[in-house]
């Protein structure tokens, strides 16, 4: 029997209504790990939406924080895949969204067609919503899951997964883990211009919060005071503001001392697979989509896309301190903070890079400054011929796109607890489908496409039905 | 006759439950120029207050944002006394106050007695309440005014008095002006130790608000995206950071291009006058009222004075950009802002720095930075020859106090609309009483003092009966 028999274009057009409403229902139920919001209520759902695809055992994974879900599909099959999930997301805090985040609204794309826009759209309950509709696909076509699968939701994957190690190495989570040929995650993996990408690893991310305050500086006020004493008091907002400019050099690229140490030179394979990516992205689209009109550095388009792959960075995510209403307020503030990301390639750690930011503060004479460290994860790679990535491509190729080859994601995920020791998994992201504004206003995943480069939420789920199928 | 007779003690405590009652209801009755908040309301009802002290005319005078208030007392007398009112009070979005502060609750201080808490208690409707009581007092004791008033109040004192030139220059209240023998603004010039001090002026100052932006800038993202671009894109909030870093050396200072051009030497006097000043002021009582443990570059106290006098600043009020919320938010923001406050003396004037700071930011790459200046004013100073300067230290030697005479106030007022061209009118705040905490939380007054050093409201309405006595 071929695999796809009794998986036709018409059995997920049959279900397409259910497993968009599913996908709504799951952007309603949000859970916010960096606010305490309703984390534990989407586990719940989350448990729910994995029992109704078929999952015989899902367990709730206490952590020391947020909980993760543990689940097992065993279809009696020969290998067994591992899935990564997140039920977290992003907060909405100070954007500007055309729609409510939270109503999961269909709203009509010029180019592109019907999308749900919503917060966690596509970062990451699309995806994971279309790979939840394979599973019931597959079931609806009374077919057997042709692997088993063993399945990891964490709820903090947005505030950096401070407890990732936790969940992987629980006894019976790392014993069903190690017996998996490999790990992915659900992914809307089509550009606007219907690209796909296989990256093979991403950066690691470390994210923090410098505060600066007169009470550990023992300078400054201890509060907010008027600012004509500014002339004999020392300024906590300044001494931000200084540490900050060392942090980075005249180009904005990282100053820390000695944190580059550790970047290893770019490999002629990688170089290779840049080369060829230049010629298949498209440069004006991906600044349209970006919203820019020059590169940092002005960098040619081969240099913009070694420097999202390859190029340590120091982010401001956010500047908050003293008075930030409408107007002017003559204080001099007592605290003031900088809310930082720093992403990390190959052989960067999160350890050392943590260890690195305190020690420079330290002997550029802001020792004082707290670094409250929030999460984050050390850089991932998946070798070009895993078995994992070699279906894949295969996967996509049969489906009219042949992938470019991507060295690694400028963005992070927890991949690197996968990937390195114990378990060294091959580790990769995928599914067809679009979408976009990860972490921004009015982001989306695309259900119905009038883009013919495109495929909607059925065509997701058909690359999942599909990877499933080839990997067995 | 006696100027006192009738004025006694017993006067004041009879009408001291009306005169409290009055202050608080006008702090209840608040206008926020800054947030455009009540400040039609506000005149309104601070124009009822003049009429019931025995303004026979009060005029609401408009200009290009809020209205003025001119009101004249003709008491036909020989001599005509200025005063000069803010009905605005500051923002308290951002504080944590720990009493409400629009109900102008009392409390009970140690050591100081009971308070009037609220915003604008001390800044400056306690004191011009005050001074209202005093009108009262001689009206209820069947007195004559000794003098004839000329009131001029603005609403805007605190986003910078930018209309006060256009309410000063109205021909009816310039001409007004014109026949006064010089101006007061009500004050609470008692220390916490009881000390009181003439300031002869006062310094200038440029409030801005620094603004980058991709849009502006023609780099960087025109919105919020993911952070893990900043590889590729640059970032507004850096480039904030580093055009600030610009504006200041090492220690804090200004290091504006050709700011200190301006500066004059301090005169002989005026170390003479800080020199007693210091031996006077208690450094460490200053330091418990700030909440600091060390001054600025470890100066001694003797310098700190000269420095709030003296020295040029400029202060980050506040920081606001990208995400402000908890924990992180993985954005390459499209904005920053930072709020400055830049202090002037002379012979530095308003006009020539905002010019210097722009040219600077120009010359130095971060032209694209919108400099959003919010309003300001000239540094202003007063001979301590003039007859209102004398006769204020007699008022205040008779009440038992002997004035520290001071050079300048570090804090700024509009007195240049007065003391400089045309007018040119000798400016003074005056007042017994004590108050503390403007534009912070928790802003007091004081209402009954326990504490033997400082009056309460009482003694402060002597002072004011006392000045206008003495004055004719």
């Amino acid at each position: 029997m071929a695999y796809h028999e009794g998986l036709d274009a018409g059995l997920f057009q049959r279900r397409h209504q259910e497993a968009v409403a599913r996908f709504q229902e799951w952007i309603r139920h949000f859970g916010i790990a960096a606010e305490n919001n309703s984390v534990s209520e989407s586990c719940e759902f989350t448990m729910g939406l994995l029992r109704d695809a078929g999952f015989q055992h899902v367990e709730r994974i206490a952590t020391d924080r947020h909980p993760g879900i543990f689940a097992t599909l065993d279809a009696g099959a020969k290998r067994t895949l591992a899935v990564y999930f997140m039920y977290d997301v992003k907060q909405v805090e100070g954007q500007e969204w055309s729609v409510p985040p939270w109503e999961a609204r269909l709203v009509e794309m010029p180019d592109l067609g019907t999308v749900v826009m919503g917060r966690g759209a596509v970062n990451q309950k699309g995806p994971e919503s279309s790979f939840l509709a394979a599973l019931h696909a597959i079931r609806g076509a009374k077919r057997k899951l042709p692997v088993n699968l063993v399945l990891l939701a964490e709820g903090e994957e947005e505030i950096g997964s401070p407890h990732i190690r936790q969940l992987v190495l629980t006894p019976t989570v790392r014993a069903a883990l190690e017996k998996c040929d490999g790990i992915f995650m659900p992914d809307a993996a089509q550009d606007r211009d219907g690209t796909i990408t296989i990256s093979l690893g991403a950066k690691g991310v470390v994210e923090a919060e410098l505060v600066a305050s007169g009470k550990k500086w023992g300078r400054g006020p201890l509060k907010d005071i008027h600012s004509s004493n500014r002339a004999r008091v020392d300024s906590p907002p300044w001494h931000l503001v200084q540490a900050l400019n060392t942090l980075v050099d005249a180009k904005g690229d990282p100053a820390i001392d000695g944190l580059l140490a550790m970047v290893k030179p770019i490999s002629a394979a990688d170089q290779k697979m840049l080369d060829e990516a230049a010629l298949r992205i498209s440069e004006q689209s991906t600044k349209q989509s970006l919203g820019v009109e020059h590169w940092a550095r002005d960098a040619s388009w081969r240099q913009a896309l070694e420097d999202i792959c390859f190029r340590p960075t120091v982010n401001i995510e956010g500047l908050v301190g003293g008075y930030t209403g409408a107007g002017g307020m003559t204080i001099l503030p007592h605290q003031a903070a900088a809310k930082l990301d720093l992403r990390l390639v190959p052989d960067m750690t999160w350890d050392d890079t943590v260890t690195k930011l305190k020690a420079h503060l330290n002997s550029r004479g802001y020792g004082d400054i707290e670094v409250n460290v929030t999460g984050g994860y050390d850089p991932t790679t998946t070798a070009a011929d895993s078995r994992l990535v070699q279906v894949q491509r295969s996967v996509y190729r049969s489906a009219g796109v042949d992938p470019i080859m991507w060295p690694r994601r400028g963005g992070s995920w927890p991949g690197y607890v996968f990937t390195g020791a114990p378990l060294k998994l091959a580790a990769i992201h995928h599914g067809m489908g679009h979408g976009a504004r990860a972490h921004a206003p009015d982001e989306y995943y695309l259900i119905d496409s009038k883009n013919p480069k495109l495929v909607g939420m059925d065509g997701a789920v058909r690359s999942f039905v599909d990877l499933l199928f080839a990997l067995a």
